[in-house]
């Protein structure tokens, strides 16, 4: 099945609202199988969408648009579509009581503005948007299904979760299959070559597809069977799930898209131990990661940024000695470091990180790009180098992930 | 004038990358004003990129395509648009020898792949990417122009600075000038009131536009007038923009698109003055913004995350007895935090918060989003109670601009 993706808004094309939606669109689609063929960004000139409604190309059965549908003037979305075709609105009771019950939960009434938000067109179908007061609407027409939805993302996502993928899910002749493996640590190219030989002798209707993102490869082994032969392909793909699993061993931290600081966090909170970081280049973005998490002020005891050498020296009892023999970014600066934060702020592990992150402040012996990390745990205390590039910011969330994942590893160990 | 942007990319339609180019080129047109009246996003097969080629809209004067540029066999656009346009490749030495020079710098050798990328249309014009190996193209054919550019951010954004913004200002019979104004710490709708009176009365040619971020609100002021115009307008620009920054007084931090944390840090360096910070709620995120801008270490200490109140007792002194009458979410709390780092740390001036990010923690007291922020400095402590909402990232977004910007206004006034 194919699909296309319009997203009405001059926001977008004024660059002012990086469109999101339509990547997050694209993602789940293909899960079940859907081909997005075009996204197009219009403005919310009604003259804008019914030139992009003329243009759906005919191979395509979904038309998924978002944007248009608040209160105010400027949203004619659902009038714009209504007259394409042919329909009518009717004011129906029911969204109007829908969205006097999300004011209340506010402490506020709906005013003149919301009222029109019950109109709902005779013909389409209701997508009900329990997060928002605009509806969704799909219309069966000129043999294809035209999907509106609010743009607010958490609307969007929640009327395509339960009122749209089901739909698609259930038409197709295929099931779609997916299982996910996150690795960390590994770069692509070395991974690739690890499980080249047994990627090439995948089954057929088995594939594979490497999703990049920066520090972290996530890897999808996918299957598109017809209905009647999913238990045989279930069996294949869970004998190709094992083999893969094996693999890529301790590399894999998750079989889920799920973050590394919430792997590290349930960890943590299964063994009942407790974190704190000493960052010296990634300058608090550990802990902030680690703290983003819900519920992380079970585990996370909290930190202490040295940047300056007299930080290191004064709240992290580095041996003044060793600072100025070795250098801030050496093996026993970033040893001491993790072990004197441990021992201050009484965790059971700490984490500790010295680096070049540039531009400046590189030299022969120690490059910009130049990252030390140490973890210092129960059973004595562990250390690497890394040489993590010369982009700034690139080396701070390496070198955030790479700290993590030592510490995601020793608890596998532990 | 009117402008459409192509992008190609198959992993665009997967949503494995989400098109903030756009986002990108619909800025920086819109200062120059030319409006960009459509975004498609298309796969790399050759017919998808005729498709849309031919579906460019009669008004469209210029035609913005990204990607599809690269060395490997599924990067087609330079030959699809070559076709397209009855042209054909001629090798062009000076390219390969740009390209030889840019390997060189990295230590390597061009492949057998980048030869091609010395091939270039013989009717288009050159536009030169100092950046990397794939050369922007730039047709004029159908009465418009169409561009072709990598779809590596800093490649592109290099080329369309320096090759394509230049034609479309000496293009417009219009001069475009913009003023802008980054306010933080003002609700939009407090800012709104605030200027109405103002903007209502701005002369003719001049309008306001408001770019909300989360936490900040971006005012720009625009007039677009005849080039023998110019400098009258520039008059009446200078006039009202000396009374709109009398309206927005100190609540003003930059008139320019540029971040709270950059300005602070200039601010700290021209004082040759130092911060350290003391983060509950906010976790590093602080003290992470300011270590992200190179050079930071000459005026960031370092920080405490003091996430446990063991921590906030004994690595930044607060009184045990104010942590169990009070709460750590308290105004006693957060000035000894600062007051304490700011001691320890030995710096000029120390932010901190405690807070309650939620989801959980929340009660009738203290609810969820509260946040109270303390600034310790050279002339005393500041502290203030904010109400920051629901959602556990922005608040925690909120709140470090809210530090930062109580630390910005300090070192004003100091």
């Amino acid at each position: 099945m194919r699909a296309e993706i319009i997203t009405i808004g001059t926001e977008i094309l004024l660059g002012q609202t990086v469109d999101s939606n339509s990547a997050w669109m694209g993602q789940r689609l293909s899960e079940v199988g859907v081909e997005v063929q075009r996204i197009t960004s219009i403005s919310d000139q009604p003259s804008a969408i019914v030139a992009a409604l003329d243009a759906v190309h005919p191979s395509t059965q979904w038309v998924l648009i978002t944007g248009g549908l608040g209160p105010t003037k400027d949203d004619l979305t659902k009038h714009v579509l209504t007259d394409y075709f042919g329909d009518s609105l009717v004011y129906r009771p029911e969204i109007y009581d829908h969205i006097e019950a999300l004011f209340a939960k506010m402490g506020r009434v709906p005013n003149a503005l919301n009222r029109p938000q019950a109109d709902f067109p005779r013909k389409a179908e209701l997508l009900h948007n329990a997060m928002g007061t605009a509806q969704g609407m799909l219309w069966k027409e000129h043999g294809r299904r035209y999907v509106s939805m609010p743009g607010v993302p958490y609307e969007m996502k929640h009327i395509l979760e339960t009122g749209v993928l089901p739909k698609m899910r259930a038409e197709q002749a295929d099931v779609h299959l997916h299982r996910y493996f996150v690795v960390q640590g590994v770069p692509e190219s070395d991974l690739a070559l690890r499980i080249e030989s047994w990627e090439s002798a995948l089954p057929a209707g088995l594939s594979l597809a490497y999703l990049p993102s920066p520090g972290v490869v996530k890897l999808r082994l996918s299957a598109r069977v017809a209905a009647v032969d999913q238990s045989v392909m279930e069996a294949n793909m869970e004998r190709e799930a094992t083999t893969l699993k094996a693999l890529l061993g301790a590399d894999c931290y998750a079989e889920d898209l799920v973050p590394l600081e919430v792997v590290v966090g349930e960890k943590l909170k299964q063994a009942g131990q407790t974190v704190a970081t000493a960052e010296s280049c990634t300058g608090g973005s550990i802990v902030a990661r680690l703290t983003s998490i819900p519920g992380s002020s079970a585990y996370v005891v909290g930190g202490v940024v040295a940047y300056s050498n007299s930080v290191k020296e004064h709240q992290l009892g580095v041996r003044k000695a060793d600072l100025m023999v070795h250098g801030a970014v050496s093996e026993p600066v970033v040893r001491q470091m993790a072990e004197g934060v441990r021992k201050r702020l009484k965790s059971d592990w700490a984490l500790a990180t010295s680096g070049v992150a540039g531009p400046d402040g590189g030299s022969e012996a120690k490059p910009v790009g130049t990252v030390w990390i140490a973890l210092a745990g129960p059973n004595g205390t562990w250390s690497k180098k890394f040489s993590m590039g010369l982009n700034r910011g690139r080396t701070v969330e390496k070198s955030v992930l790479a700290a993590l994942d030592a510490l995601r590893r020793a608890l596998d160990n532990a």
